[in-house]
């Protein structure tokens, strides 16, 4: 394809994506796709000739469209918000348009200084010392796996030099909650600690980690020969937004032998460039690492994840390589992200939180997520004063966990019930919601906060909910 | 961003793009930026207020262009060929654009299923069997650490489900050669190995790992009572295009016990889209799994790499969660990538191969890679044909190891000799080159294949080349 033949499409596509962001309210937000339905529709083999931008566009329609659930919908109200705000996208845009790849500072300065910049930007709107330095990974799972590698290199002083995890001279453990993200333990598994040596803290009534608890689960492994490693908290639980105590939970750390606090802010994190609303992870500034996912409620197009840490070095000693066709003069000045992280190659990712936060201002996304909460608190307080209505768990943020209990329903029946007028709800097409467990039943989360979805789509939400559960 | 006001700059980024693209010859390839100079041209502190796009595009032209190595320049023979082919872009766009978000099926069943569907048309493209099923991860770093995890856990039989790589019953240890990539090494450190299990296996003359070589180093560690756990063979190496000998290193692997046998494909992969050079990787239906760069020089914009293997259970088993909140009840029939590698949510990144192959058709790829194919052995026979001038490797698809050797200069001296004229060329901002280390010594290597490079840039790059080193 040639830049002019690019220029012809690219503009159809342009006005393909403002049509399709500008009628998205008038599309069912779920898809009524059937297994392999998609898959069946395309030809097994790739086409040998080349075919004109015309048939994609055509089968993009026809055939990709309807097999999409809308998460920039205003009434989607599923999983997290993951908002790919306009201006953003644009950013996206310029970093494929550009082509160009980080794999040293060298092999494009802007892409590695424009990171630094960004990601320092964030720091600041969520109200970080200095202390801190950011780097963009792809995703949470990443960002962790990456926190706990890095946690068991320290705990063992750097034993991937030598003999590695399966030499590690005491059973290293690890300290999450049963509402920590299924992400957290996948991290665990994955960086060798093995599920024995995972400990779930128990929570308290309000789903936070409960500080004693842990400061006991570690004194027993202590006793028991273990060599705890890592405690992992989370601002922001993704069942109920649960907020794990950093304070409490950074002091047990420290005390205990200095064990490695990851905090996994990937949802919640947004929320802290609201000043108000920081004391929820007071303690923060005692954390060895964080993720705040820009690619959620902040607004920035998936992947973009900001992974924070206070000791540079170590994250580099850990994740660092320096084969000589990526060694550089400028390489002791300069900021080598491949070192940062898991992959060498990096996206031009930066763009995207550049053009994010200069066209919104910090004033403009703090002024929408401030629109979501209340949006939030005035779901919260309807459901509350409806009968037969549950909100059950604190509603901390922009989601709420419901659920519609009618008299005499409860066990199974419940449950039925429960998966039964969300699914009535989610075919309809009219707003899309998240069945999740909560202490073993079914129950449901409405998560506020796409871009587009005003106080209105919210009081429609309420309406449809309550013909579905209540017809 | 209202849909409307991203129509306006979306037009004016599509003619910024398209016009980038048809004036980026008339560019210096590299830029002569300093370490903090782009840094300190941008604000500590993130605007409050919004700002316009026309400023942000201001910025992109003053700041950030000046600062990028133009990796789509026809004239960057530095590295790998990183091609964003248009057509590719505007799938990017495309998924950018849509904002949909893989972490199930179900979360878009046309972003599982066009990935499903593209990845098996790569498959058949690049002459594998049905046996194999194919994933979009980010990186090969990524792709080479999935595998090494999924050998791990094969060998220990899913010891992260129980006491972890801290648990292993013997020293497992993992095989490579001195010319792996350095993200093999650094995968085998981050999966708990350690370096002192891993082993480094001796190279012939054509640098590619001598497979007797390998017996023995196996044999050796079970007599010390090591457990041999995985070999990564590299089908095209970094430095030199080497081959190592597949059919043979699986009959090894084979024959002690079962290694698993990841071969990395990550930048020569896209060579065996031609059937005449699938000889190179003769033996690849006996390995276990395999990783190949579609972002590379087959033409996609990154990241896009594309990882198969044939035992889809076991790495699901490895690589699973299954929270509540992601249960549906299609799980049974449908796949979930977020099974099948590390991160949970993922981009739509189907569309750029969908519309990369459908725009080029497989007959368009072909030929772009025979006409670099010609322009190497162009280059490589004007270059053993020139006084003082040698070609140090086979060049065996379109990468050359080169060096300028004047009469009576070795050592030190040919070394800084190399590294001057490199620089030369590089700082005349008219070609783009990366030096490497070779058997201890400075070379050159030419990566020919970006896309708009024909053969009369590789001709202007020669004149130029000889120009630097001979004057």
């Amino acid at each position: 394809m040639t830049p002019e033949e690019f220029r012809r499409a690219g503009h159809q596509l342009i006005d393909w994506v403002a049509d399709y962001r500008a009628r998205i309210a008038a599309l069912p937000v779920a898809p009524s796709t059937q297994p392999g339905e998609i898959r069946r529709q395309l030809p097994a083999d790739p086409p040998d000739a080349p075919e004109s931008f015309d048939a994609i566009f055509r089968d993009l329609d026809s055939i990709v469209m309807p097999g999409l659930l809308h998460w920039q919908h205003p009434s989607f109200f599923g999983f997290f918000p993951a908002n790919a705000a306009l201006s953003s996208v644009l950013g996206d845009f310029l970093s494929t348009g550009l082509g160009v790849i980080g794999i040293s500072w060298q092999s494009s300065p802007a892409l590695t200084e424009l990171e630094e910049v960004t990601t320092d930007w964030v720091r600041r709107m969520v109200g970080l010392s200095g202390a801190w330095s950011g780097v963009i990974q792809d995703t949470a799972s990443t960002a962790t796996l990456v926190a706990l590698i890095s946690a068991r290199e320290r705990v063992t002083n750097y034993g991937l030099a030598a003999g590695g995890m399966q030499s590690a001279p005491q059973r290293l453990t690890v300290y999450v909650s049963a509402h920590s993200h299924s992400s957290v333990e996948k991290a665990a598994l994955l960086a060798g600690f093995g599920r024995n040596n995972l400990r779930v803290v128990p929570h308290d009534a309000d789903y936070a980690m409960r500080p004693n608890a842990l400061d006991e689960t570690i004194a027993r492994d202590v006793a028991a020969g273990f060599l705890p490693c890592a405690v992992v908290a989370t601002t922001g639980t993704t069942a109920t937004t649960a907020f794990d105590p950093i304070d409490a939970i950074a002091e047990i750390a420290q005390r205990r032998g200095g064990l490695w606090l990851h905090v996994d802010a990937a949802m919640a994190g947004a929320a802290m460039i609201l000043p108000e609303y920081r004391a929820l992870w007071q303690g923060i500034e005692q954390a060895d690492s964080l993720v705040i996912n820009a690619h959620k409620w902040l607004g920035a197009p998936s992947d973009c994840s900001l992974y924070y840490v206070r000791d540079t070095q170590h994250l580099i000693r850990v994740f660092s390589t320096n084969p000589s066709y990526l060694q550089s003069a400028a390489d002791a000045q300069v900021k080598n992200y491949r070192d940062w992280g898991i992959p060498l190659g990096r996206r031009f990712r930066a763009l995207k939180l550049w053009c994010l936060i200069r066209e919104q201002g910090v004033r403009g996304l703090q002024a929408r997520l401030r629109r979501d909460l209340a949006n939030a608190r005035w779901l919260a307080e309807e459901i509350a004063a409806a009968p037969a209505w549950r909100v059950l768990a604190p509603v901390r943020l922009q989601t709420l966990c419901i659920r519609h209990e009618p008299a005499g329903l409860a066990g199974e029946h419940l449950d039925r019930h429960t998966l039964d007028w969300v699914e009535r709800v989610n075919r309809s097409g009219r707003a899309y919601l998240t069945p999740a467990k909560l202490d073993g039943c079914w129950m449901v989360r409405v998560s506020i906060g796409a871009e587009m979805t005003e106080l209105e789509d919210v009081r429609a939400l309420w309406t449809l909910m309550r013909g579905e559960a209540e017809r």
